[in-house]
């Protein structure tokens, strides 16, 4: 194994609030037990191969910044090596318990189909034996059917049923590797999915392709007995003009109208969830309503810019709602909370990507433990329980039973002459109680 | 009858493309036979008594800015009854197959239910007599569930339950009027049907109330023996910061969710599109694909700002692709193009009304004849055969009828060693086309 | 005096920040001196009768929520009053040092300009009576030329003459009274100087109207010797189509064009730098630095809404890092924080009002008192100086100080022929480090 | 000279409205005269070596699409010779009056200053020698100061000097080589002037860098002799979070700053315009009005994408009301109407990019065509001209040209007693009165 850019780093300890080690954690105390388990069970923080190891500071504009010894390797399976080697010091030093990756983050494409999945499950080997003496488990594998020119116009949803095949065999090793490697989920992310114009898109066509591809992949999930979640990542606007899996509730439409649901749930993104027009902590309470919530993709936007910033989250508030949901639904299970974010183009020290992890490491365990102390507090929910009290009721229960007819109901509104008064939200009184737990 | 702002001016007629008279029909010549049937059939313009009889030009930051006469008078029921008269005459001078309501646009509020019911009714009555020496029918009745404060936290979404009883009972009543007079249509926009925030709402709960009451809907319809289309009218972010029926794939899955497919359809907005993200034409396509297209209302929005302008449409391109969506899909049936569309608050002429609609619906006549030449011309729907052409083959349809399995299917691909080639989408080729309908 | 909303409600105290007291401030200690000055001169907290008690819950799809008991009262003299004295009880329970006012909120329009400025003055003596036996006093006042519609296609900008003399010579008698109440500032906020379409607009000839109509004011208020300033606000959007005063950059050069730099500072709100696509530290730094930063309406938007929701502000974050950059520049001078923020429709308990107030006064305290942490710290202000120390070298210098020519750098750059080398941003690590200070 | 994509592809003619073949104009009869010039010299095309030349259908998801053969040359230099063959290639089959260029467009970087510039003036004459035979001009040229790592804290705005000196010396050449070639404008586009995050940035110190800068580039053009114009391209938001040039409004604001009105004017782009939150019309409005409208980047963007689609323009509404208000500032004089357009991802014949530039070409002169109908037909003039009529009046003019003060003003009014009544804006009937043009 070779030297890495991070080799020499020590592993990021937990030093307390008062710190001023600014690669100490001063809120993620691993093993602190809080709602009745650690932190580690709770948060299950991931490193993402694809923004951690595979991103390189380019942008539409400007060409890549970072220095990535990986990606200048000749043979690009030495490369992969390489990359591999540098992602299991990272997850060292940063401790994490879970990594993701797609996979062309961790193999080369080879221009066809068998060399592309000799190269993959070459490398999957490859990981196996870093995880053995690792403590970072995978939490989930998945495909990249988006970056390579074949996928232009979509993978499941193409035109060309080749890319169909071609997307299908690709995502049946993606998931045999994932199983093998102890996975906890995987992931489907539709990046191509979508259309760029109505002009050449059968939309009706391309919605069956793809819940006949997620139904393939359900069917492949039962036979070869992962037991993992699979997941679908929403994403509306990027890069396709219009994605199929705009948002929660799409999805979910999605879902049953291809008897997928129970089988499939949601990987959710603060960023994407933003450029879909809902703040994070709505996707969440949907997903959670829909019982479809399953893991996390943990970053943020930028809400004056129109595309994926997938910055590291830093805003106390947005995040300690989101988890608060995210307890409310009773936890994220076999999820986690993967860090779909990376560093600024200009952030170009080895030292930023560890500089960068740990603040989000940290932030996420500071809002998780703000969100439990208003968990355990109640008043929030006791406020919420008060709000709807009317509801349990037995006349409020029947119209919502069925018992009830629009004119048994009518009738009897009439017979009370009802003019119902409004009562207060309390909007701000609520807000000022949120903001006692900061 | 008393004379109103429009008793003194001539039915519009039309003119011819070389008309010059501001106030004739250039291309809505209402009996022309296109594509199997006249514009008036396939178009179907309903005048919004909301838009066109009930705003008075206030604004968040301004007073109102236009005279009605109806407004001003002392009694309320005189004042509904002069509305009426003027609306008449108004839908005479535009020559309009249909117009549409709220219970709260034909009468007054009383505070309490029986008096709105009273109200309401008698002014039912009173259109019915108006109807009868009248060519305009009634496209659509609807109930106003959301300008009262008692509506402010929802209708049937309130946390109040006899909120919902009230809303059940109005709604049954609307129903029994668009019944008599012969509505072919019944509509539900859900104003408050969503939240301010969820620190005070319960969000499971409340889209159960929303399943509940539609589904009450739908029972008393067919309870009625009714046969017109429920229609539900979807809207993303106002009033309620989110609103529950945010575009058309969101209020699909509450539809399957609530076991309501095959009964209710959708009354898709183009303004309402635009802010939830969306196109006009990816709203009609969608719909159209999931089979619950209903009718249209027929307006623009400005992508500038971040609210329902609710301007009459003008951009030829924008509805003529709708159009040809609508067309592609079989057209409105029982819908239709509905104006809910407003004049500007600078516009306080009483003829700006009139020009604007005669400016609204040639506007549509004219991108409906560009919409039926695309169709007759074919050569777009061609080039979209083309582009699936290779789907029609048996191997492909096995992928997707269920026959192959993702194993199958990986270890075809893999015996052919597939290296799909991406294909043009021609789009600038295909927009070049399009330009020459114009 | 009248019993008002208020007038049993006892003043809000400093308790600390374990104050369990909803109604204490946890964090607004007064009189408490941060970097040399009491946070009362520090923020100078001003209460807006315009957001505070002129508003009534309506909006564009509902009517009025908020019982006011000034607003029914007959007459509307008789209601000025009342709103007056609940407007002190309000003061008196705040104990905010600070109020602002339109002068259509302390009084009717009449409906001519006699008449209206007959009612103004009448009410400005009733409110000079107030403030004898107030603390509070007046950060500014200004004239409402937006609601009525005669201003519905402008004040300044009106393409009728006769608009901009009833603006100008509202606006002498608003600047009369100002100076007479002792106010601090003059603002004015050009609601309707913008236009909806280009169509009816010349712009050249409205910018040019509106230049004119500010040098009238400077000219007045020296020939008054009013020594307050003059203050404009930025705002885009809303309610007109295109507003002239879009953002700090845009008053900035309007004020450059027409002369008036060194004359008028800027009242920048953090909703209307929301809208205009920018952070409110971008506005508050912009304006900083071309030394036209006045005074600050201090709210929150909704960044997933497109128009003002004027929210009492709660994000932690975002005020520390505004009043951080309002503390660079020095501070507010005769500015102050105005809360242009109303609570939201369904908060109808008249509580609700003095709670969000409460909320916001100790959230801006709490931000204030981390920006100053921020401040004395230095580690952020070192941390900039670092970045751009090479600026301060001699050759760097030359080439800011016009010594140098393009030539002659261009001549040093080949003769050392230049291949600088990126540096990292850092972003990550300071985006930690601020953190720190929550 | 070698083969080309181009080489085989007869030059493009016109051949009317009839004609059914896609490659020929139907509108671009190039010397048809309107309004006294011939369409070539109204309109001024020219082809961006950028987006037409240098594009690879790579984005922020994707690998590259397009084949472009000089882009797979070994020696960067012989793929700069091939490059420029292909684009005259391209040139002549358009028939286009101009192109434009940066210096990374037509010649690679060499990691240095010095072996830049060599580069870059080797194919300054090859392009030179190139041009002797053809009938293309340089419309601007210009320097990508923000592609390579080395500007991505900025070029004039860099924190570091050098990189300020390094930006100093390239555009010092791209002036001398945009004067050598005969260019009529040279364009200064701030791709990375701007900020990520205000806690690494001194804004104040880097505008005045940037104004600076500017003065530099204007004393060189006048030393010189350089008799085109210099062109700031305003854009917000891309590739920087906060772009300093962020639109027309902000420029001029920055060019009055730093003494550079009367210099310097803008070209300006319809998709930044669109970012900046305006339409294209209003940014040539407003800088028609404030007399810096120098040149056009004629594209579109996607009003439901948050960023730079640069698709070919196809609103024949949107271009010809801009174009209506070119012509009403006299037209783009030394400027032109560049194609800052590309070609979608999926659009990978060949072809498919000279069909994007003949739709782009008769779009825009079908365009003008209709923009010069309603110039000729004056009623659009002439309805403005009406709605100011009062401004023409001697009372109206005194208070415009600094005889009248508030204080007589407002004399006057209140001796008047002026109660302005409100006049219809009457936009719909002149939105029918455009529809008429079309």
């Amino acid at each position: 194994m070779t030297e890495t850019l991070f080799s020499a780093m020590p592993t990021v300890r937990y030093g307390g609030p008062d710190s001023s080690d600014p690669l100490e954690y001063r809120f993620y105390d691993a093993d602190r037990v809080v709602l009745g388990r650690s932190l580690r069970e709770h948060l299950r923080f991931a490193v993402a191969y694809w923004h951690s190891l595979a991103m390189n500071g380019a942008d539409p504009f400007g060409a890549p910044t970072l220095h990535r010894p990986w990606m200048n390797q000749a043979d690009p399976m030495q490369g992969a090596r390489d990359k591999a080697d540098a992602a299991f010091d990272l997850f060292r030093v940063l401790d994490v318990p879970f990594y993701s990756f797609h996979d062309r983050d961790i193999a080369p494409d080879a221009g066809d189909l068998r060399g592309s999945l000799r190269n993959f499950h070459e490398m999957v080997d490859y990981l196996g034996r870093k995880m053995e003496s690792s403590k970072t488990k995978l939490l989930w594998g998945t495909a990249n059917l988006f970056s390579h020119p074949r996928f232009m116009a979509g993978a499941a949803t193409n035109p060309d049923p080749d890319v169909f095949a071609f997307s299908a065999a690709t995502v049946k090793h993606c998931m045999d590797a994932t199983k093998t490697l102890g996975g906890a989920n995987y992931v489907l992310w539709g990046g191509r999915e979508g259309y760029e114009t109505l002009l050449n898109t059968d939309l009706a066509q391309e919605l069956d392709q793809l819940g006949r591809f997620l139904n393939l992949v359900v069917e492949y999930k039962h036979k070869i007995g992962f037991d993992g979640q699979i997941l679908i990542e929403p994403k509306p606007k990027e890069p396709s003009a219009h994605q199929y899996d705009f948002d929660t509730a799409t999805v979910y439409g999605f879902l049953q109208r291809y008897g997928l649901l129970g089988e499939v749930k949601l990987n959710l993104e603060a960023n994407h969830a933003l450029l879909a027009g809902h703040s994070f902590e709505h996707e969440i309470a949907m997903a959670a309503g829909f019982g479809i919530l399953g893991s996390l993709d943990i970053n943020r936007g930028d809400p004056l810019l129109g595309w994926d910033t997938d910055q590291f989250p830093n805003s106390l508030q947005d995040t300690a709602m989101a988890l608060y949901h995210v307890i409310r639904a009773g936890g994220l299970g076999q999820g986690g909370c993967n860090f779909d974010a990376k560093i600024r183009r200009q952030s170009i020290d080895p030292a930023d990507l560890v500089h960068a992890h740990v603040g989000g490491i940290d932030h996420c365990a500071r809002a998780f433990l703000i969100a439990a102390k208003m968990i355990e507090d109640g008043r929030l929910e006791g406020a919420l329980k008060q709000r709807y009290a009317g509801w349990r009721e037995p006349g409020a229960q029947a119209m919502l039973n069925g018992k009830a007819t629009l004119e048994s109901i009518a009738a009897e509104a009439e017979e009370r002459n009802l003019a119902p008064q409004p009562r207060s939200g309390g909007q701000e009184r609520l807000e000022n109680l949120v903001s006692r737990f900061f």
